[in-house]
């Protein structure tokens, strides 16, 4: 579908190397030739995940379905852009719950006048992501209360969050493939789609391979025109990491998510919606923390600035809320993405840097 | 019922000429006197909406429903009073939490020992409340934790964020008119008191026209007299808009909310509650925020003080607990009754000012 | 089973003579001591209560039920630790949820596939909870984002709360011990474990005036240690006040929720870990603040710090979420033991202590 958005690839590297000072066009270039390459890279993990059983197959589209979040992330990292970073990280969880999930509510709702959903499972997985992102932005908030007093110690707490985060994620996965797996096949099991056949495990690979290289360097050009680029526009960083690259990251999700919608099977795309959104706190973010002390010229610390543990607080409440009551029509759709477009505006008019 | 309190409005004309500079009397009067005006106001438009089909009858009685906080709120405009303006509309949407479903659950759980509500709807309206509120306040919370950097950039947004709003507002009105007005007329639709025979148009606009008037005089004396009260008093504005302003404007809705409830109709108590919080939203708070460009000094943004966003924010928290598990008692009504006492005891003693 | 911890009332009496300046070991050991006695304190009461009727002995219980809690408090109280019984205050309120109700879905969840309770009445004392817990925040939270005016006005305001809290409280009992007692009743009423013969009248009270005083004395003995101890280990008080005078006051709560988990009486330990939390914002918070009026240097405020009043709202908000779908899973248990955990990670990192 997305498929002759690839011509962008070679329109960014002539671009880059015709015009290499026209960063708005390069930027919007670039950006435009990940969503087709992030879709490859998706269809590749999950050709590949066919050749091994249940366990080790889910384990790899759990751990790789992140992988365009996770390139273009250590990409921003080598940078040294931690508050894009930081910012595509909650901009990711927002995104899903309020660009998503309002978007699949809108269009799901123009067809069925009001669609119903499993109350308590969609509860349940609201439950998952407000613990996962209470934990990730609890101490930033708490930072932003109290002097601290211990030299270094911000960063040490990082270092702990993340491996607690990703300790928890590696529980989650025993939760989810082992101990409780048919709660979570059942939703996906009832899909009277035919499945595609299958691709080889070497022309799986290939596709892997090529498409993750490229994706790299596509990633690298965009990464390197953001500033530039949003100097330009007058934006700030922190917009373009919430509302493109984390856009980017999770096209496939959304285009997912509101095509169930749109077949009346709010259940999966619910669950698509905030999974992804869990995905993001429990492996994305503490991934990217601890990867920063390898790569890039600083440690990258968890600690957001208020106005993003702000709305991840909010967006955490919202889920409770939409997902709490069972059923959803065109108008809660609407207003979902009435408080994304009103955060957008926020965020491009107030240009707001945090004052850490 | 209130129909003698008419007699505060020649009242507050003789204290007005007699003795222009007892405040505090004036202000007493003035107060009471516009309590049997609103409920004149409202009176006329219903029996005006009735010689219009649903449609439109609908849309009139939605728009001036809130009249009489929109009469108060340009009043105190023009007086350049936007802290009261904006106290009124945050205590317009937590009065009708905190004071009206309290009032409502206490008195209606003194008659019955358990009281039960559909809570798939009551959270439905939470939701709906939940997110209007956050779009209002999301902007001035997230301002608050920010260096704004752009001249002007909060006030585009307040102007910006009043037009989404109130396109909102729109969509909701097309929703609970037209697509979805069944949930809605359902809930009144079972009412078994008899109706008053409507009053002619011209009976009704005569009464409308008169009720205005009246209640845009008497509001200038009111607003004229709040500074100088308060000032006696010891109280701030904010006390003043949030207390007094915002229980005036509301206190048609606070009697038939109680009323419903002692007859054992939750449901639509908790319609009526939560529905003036959302129309406060959606409708009051951009409504004023675009007038104001047009009236009075200076234009006033939709930059909320932060001890109102958060008094906000838990109120849409609490809402949605209270309408979430579908029952109430009479300790449930004290409970809300008591963090509305505390709340008004924090803004009396505090006397707060924010640092805006 | 915890009998032979005494052994550490006489230990901690060696210590205090023979190696005064050794303020761990002191610590530690008083500690140790007093949850033994905090046990033979609870035993005592319930079984005097036993003499009294229903009403009386509920009455007897739900006061004398947090003696520990009190007793150590008003210790603290007279060293002027006010810092150390804020933080315990909040710490029993969030230790409550996330550790006690965390570790009852973690050991429940490991002996049963998944567990479920009656959401309504979760969802009740949720509700509950969350007006407690506002009403208590809601001032220092509304005061943080204000310009105090008034002289003493935050003393007069903390005053007033507390009267209005225990009013509260006293309608608590009135509802839970008089007008809705079958609902509270039930619930622990289909018990099928043996009680034990109730004591003597005299052995009741005999035990329980040794144990107040044995309390008494531990406390003074672990307060004086606990500034010295904090500083030796680099910790705030703060840290100790949340994550061990919390959990030594409520260590009885603690393991009866979570052996009630391992026996699928998951509605039991939800009402047990909620509920503790309700007493302590309702009753423990009020008295000690009032208590502070005549005991120690100066009288203490209900201000909590703003990280203290963070996470307090933040278990409301967990606790609605984990309470509202009615099922729990060893999952669950493991996400709010993280939380509980990277909260504890914070303070102790940080050593925040507040800009207050």
């Amino acid at each position: 579908m997305l498929n002759w958005l690839l011509i962008f690839v070679p329109v960014t590297l002539a671009l880059e190397y015709l015009a290499p000072d026209r960063y708005l066009p390069i930027f919007a270039s670039a950006a435009l030739a990940i969503l087709p390459l992030a879709g490859w890279l998706g269809q590749a993990t999950e050709h590949l995940a066919e050749h091994f059983g249940e366990g080790v197959g889910g384990l790899l589209n759990a751990t790789f379905g992140n992988a365009t979040e996770l390139i273009i992330g250590i990409v921003a990292l080598q940078a040294g852009l931690h508050d894009v970073v930081k910012a595509s990280i909650a901009g990711s969880i927002i995104g899903n719950i309020l660009l998503v999930l309002g978007g699949a509510m809108l269009f799901g709702g123009m067809r069925y006048p009001e669609q119903h959903f499993n109350a308590t499972g969609a509860r349940s997985q609201a439950t998952l992501l407000s613990l996962a992102a209470i934990a990730l932005v609890l101490p930033a908030a708490y930072e932003a209360s109290a002097v601290a007093k211990i030299p270094q110690g911000a960063h040490y707490l990082s270092v702990s969050i993340s491996v607690v985060l990703l300790s928890v994620y590696v529980l989650f996965l025993v939760y989810s493939l082992i101990t409780h797996k048919r709660e979570f096949v059942s939703e996906s099991g009832d899909d009277d789609t035919p499945k595609p056949v299958p691709w080889s495990m070497g022309k799986a690979l290939l596709v892997l391979g090529v498409a993750t290289a490229l994706l790299a360097w596509t990633s690298e050009i965009l990464v390197a025109a953001i500033e530039p680029s949003t100097r330009q526009l007058g934006l700030s960083n922190a917009f373009v990491g919430i509302f493109v690259v984390a856009i980017l990251g999770n096209a496939a999700e959304h285009a997912t998510a509101i095509t169930m919608a749109m077949k009346n099977r709010m259940d999966l795309s619910l669950a698509i919606a905030i999974g992804s959104s869990v995905q993001v706190a429990l492996f994305v973010a503490p991934v990217l923390a601890l990867a920063s002390l390898f790569v890039g010229p600083a440690a990258m610390d968890l600690d957001f600035p208020p106005g993003l543990v702000l709305v991840l607080l909010l967006s955490v409440l919202i889920t409770g809320q939409v997902a709490g009551d069972g059923r959803s029509d065109w108008f809660k759709g609407v207003q979902l993405l009435a408080v994304y477009l009103i955060l957008g505006m926020a965020f491009a008019f107030l240009a707001g840097e945090s004052p850490h």
